[in-house]
């Protein structure tokens, strides 16, 4: 009998605020570049009075990642959590109404702090620099994991962001214990070279003791073995997880499983805005997972999911990915 | 001595909440295809439930046209009524960071109401159906008036769609008044066929005793005069008013002043969301107006400022307007 979800996914739940800027703004506003900086209320206020019109859609990378999974029609579920407000009705409403399961309960009216916002600043070559104000997603605790629905995962996809903040790692052993405790698996994205940064060594144990499918970029995998050698840290991710999908940018993707080891080149696409495009990947790669592809096609998925959503501003899915797989013979039409 | 604003817009502040749709969800969910309908707050609960993800961009007429202007350099302020909530807080950031005055006080946290939004479902040949919940944006009333800001300004323009409303009348009254006492020109917009049908007398009345610049499309125009002759209801409006500026929508728009009529073709474009085309023609035409380019350029540039309003989705301009005009020959490079 099959579980009644394929992918749960857990992370920072968050609604970007995404603008258009030069990249002066960003030197003028000590702003880095292509990064996600975390920023307290204060500085996110200071940064909003300075930024010019803006437009909302719902984000957080795993929240990314399983809209792009329910899209492609897959049983998922989302865990993050945001308040009883206004972005946080939003946030929910864009979740539910891909398809997704989103029951975490929401943090009170009078929680001190807001549902949490991204400022995604994308500059005129596609790249975008975020600034993240968590909000209420930092305070997901054990509390709010669910252990039949963990149980009932097939798998589950955590965001390495959530590293960051307290309870994190307490609500992820709880996950994993009780999805592993059913025979689940287990995905993880690094998330940001500066998160590896900051929480190596829970990585690394993490990894090394119960993760099935590692998820990086070239510079989060370098960042996580300490090594400038792209190769060499494709090979100790290749030594210390079942599965391991590398991005390079606009050079495609890597993929390691035991022996294996697949690249194919990225989709060409106009980029508009990059926003997502590691998230979407995750969308692409696991729904090929889960519907028992080839690891080629696999990442063939995942690089089409991804040419979709840079392709516009925005890091959730606008196209019909089903359709712009089946144009490429992945799926009949 | 040249006044502090240019033109200062009166209107509906609105949020709009984008989606595309098929036309079968219009059918399903009884919303009538291409205008604007008010609904209450249940309607609007409704409708979200069932929409799918969306996005979130300000939006509103008036002030979106007052963008338009703002993002072409002119002085602009604008009037209108959010509450103190992260809607309000998105809508007030998003006017001033494009450089309009905004200073409208804030409905308080415990209004009954929420800032008023706008489901905004897009359909595949770009047609906009509007369901508008108007939340506190219905209750602008006199007191929201600034009588000095509107003896400083030009120009004031008012938005159709804010005669739906207690207070309404009696607050442009007073906007009028004020603007008029100190040589000030007043503009209107019909906004909608069905906004005139709900208003026409009173539409009427005020458009011949003290409208200076009326804005229609040519169903409003029609209805304003109740025939189904184009050219009888701009022959009309001709003897009514000082100057009418009439849009035919894909076919352009046409200017009468005095013994004038003009007509210019509409801007060749790819046409993505057809929201805020009238509001961003007023930009245009306003801008030339307002820095004495003769009818004709006026026209043009209106036309520039909807052809890039509809060539993405969301109500507020994206591209560089000036850069467009200056392509076109009307602004120097």
């Amino acid at each position: 009998m099959s579980k009644p979800w394929q992918v749960v996914g857990i992370g920072n739940a968050i609604v970007d605020v995404l603008t258009q800027i030069e990249d002066s703004f960003l030197t003028e506003n000590g702003v880095e570049r292509g990064i996600m900086q975390l920023i307290d209320r204060d500085r996110a206020v200071e940064l909003y009075s300075k930024m010019g019109p803006a437009r909302e859609i719902s984000g957080g990378s795993a929240a990314n990642t399983i809209a792009g999974l329910a899209a492609l029609g897959t049983r998922t579920a989302y865990v993050g959590k945001v308040k009883d407000d206004q972005l946080g009705e939003i946030f929910a409403h864009d979740m539910r109404a891909q398809g997704a399961g989103f029951e975490t309960p929401l943090a009170p009216k009078d929680h001190e702090h807001e549902t949490g916002r991204c400022m995604v600043l994308v500059s005129p070559d596609s790249e975008r620099s975020m600034n993240t104000y968590l909000g209420v997603s930092e305070f997901l605790g054990p509390d709010d994991i669910d252990e039949h629905q963990m149980a009932g995962a097939d798998w589950i996809f955590l965001e390495g962001y959530r590293f960051d903040g307290p309870d994190s790692v307490a609500a992820f052993a709880k996950a994993i214990r009780a999805t592993k405790a059913a025979q689940g698996k287990v995905g993880i994205t690094l998330s940001d070279p500066f998160c590896v940064e900051r929480h190596r060594d829970e990585f690394l144990r993490m990894i090394r003791s119960d993760v099935d499918l590692l998820v990086a970029n070239e510079h989060e995998l370098k960042s996580l073995y300490q090594t400038d050698d792209l190769d060499a840290a494709m090979r100790s991710a290749q030594v210390d997880v079942p599965a391991t999908a590398c991005t390079v940018g606009g050079k495609g993707a890597h993929i390691l499983a035991g022996d294996l080891h697949e690249h194919v080149p990225a989709e060409a696409v106009n980029v508009v805005d990059a926003t997502g495009a590691g998230d979407l990947f995750v969308s692409g790669l696991m729904y090929g997972m889960t519907t028992g592809r080839d690891w080629k096609t696999c990442l063939r998925m995942g690089c089409v999911a991804a040419g979709e959503v840079i392709s516009h501003i925005g890091a959730r899915p606008e196209a019909d990915l089903r359709e712009l797989m089946a144009k490429e013979g992945m799926l009949a039409g």
